[in-house]
């Protein structure tokens, strides 16, 4: 039968037999983050469905890729950068990465952040910004004060 | 900005922007069920998102098909048939339908339904049983008693 029961186990969300794995990218870039990938080509999908998970005040790495992301929050609250703006981010909320826009996903402080993240299977790897593009980055008036780390 | 906002509207959910579109196959194969496409090939993907609503009593289509879906309970409880077993389902469970598996969602008759699924954007059309099968389903015992209408 392929029905996977989920619980939650101090605090984090799990489906039983789904390994929970690390978040890829270099431990400097993110900070509390868990990946389990829910559905992939495993299953015959051409794209696969990841449930990531954000520690109270952790963050994904800032990055942008050609591939877009479709993101479904499943609990807490946070803040989400793309592109040049900010917005705060609840449970249920659907949000739209489009191509080579760059994007971070925080959890606010006192709170988890979970979320779904759609992606093709056959994808780019994500690129970070170098020392000056960063430097840019952080200038921004709207988005530079809320880039972590 | 690609943040599409989730309100709860007497009851259902629903994404600002995103149409609720009627449930396909034909009104006696179903019972009160809403589809809302989150993310589909519009959006670049090669698999499609969609949110389905299943009323307090209502039930998904009993089909099989060649494609497989990926499903994440979002809301509420029911039962779901896959194959010839039975299982309670609740909010957050993982379901995999494989290739050619019959399959139904139904909610419990005092609460809503609310599963994510998700298809490859190519894929073939649902098969119903014909007479002479649905008499052979409804004679099994661990799943005939269930299946709907």
């Amino acid at each position: 039968m392929g029905i996977t029961s989920h619980s939650s186990d101090e605090g984090a969300y799990r489906w039983e037999s789904i390994p929970v794995e690390g978040y890829s990218g270099g431990t400097d870039v993110f900070k509390g983050v868990t990946k389990q990938v829910l559905f992939s080509d495993e299953q015959g999908l051409s794209s696969a469905l990841r449930y990531f998970e954000v520690e109270p005040g952790g963050y994904s790495s800032f990055e942008r890729h050609e591939h877009v992301h479709g993101v479904l929050i499943l609990r807490g609250r946070g803040r989400c950068i793309v592109g040049r703006e900010v917005r705060r981010i609840r449970a249920h909320d659907r949000i739209y990465i489009p191509p080579m826009t760059w994007h971070q996903l925080q959890a606010d402080e006192d709170e988890y952040l979970g979320f779904l993240c759609l992606v093709n299977v056959e994808r780019d790897r994500p690129q970070r910004p170098g020392p000056e593009e960063r430097a840019e980055l952080k200038a921004d008036p709207v988005i530079g004060p809320y880039i972590r780390p």
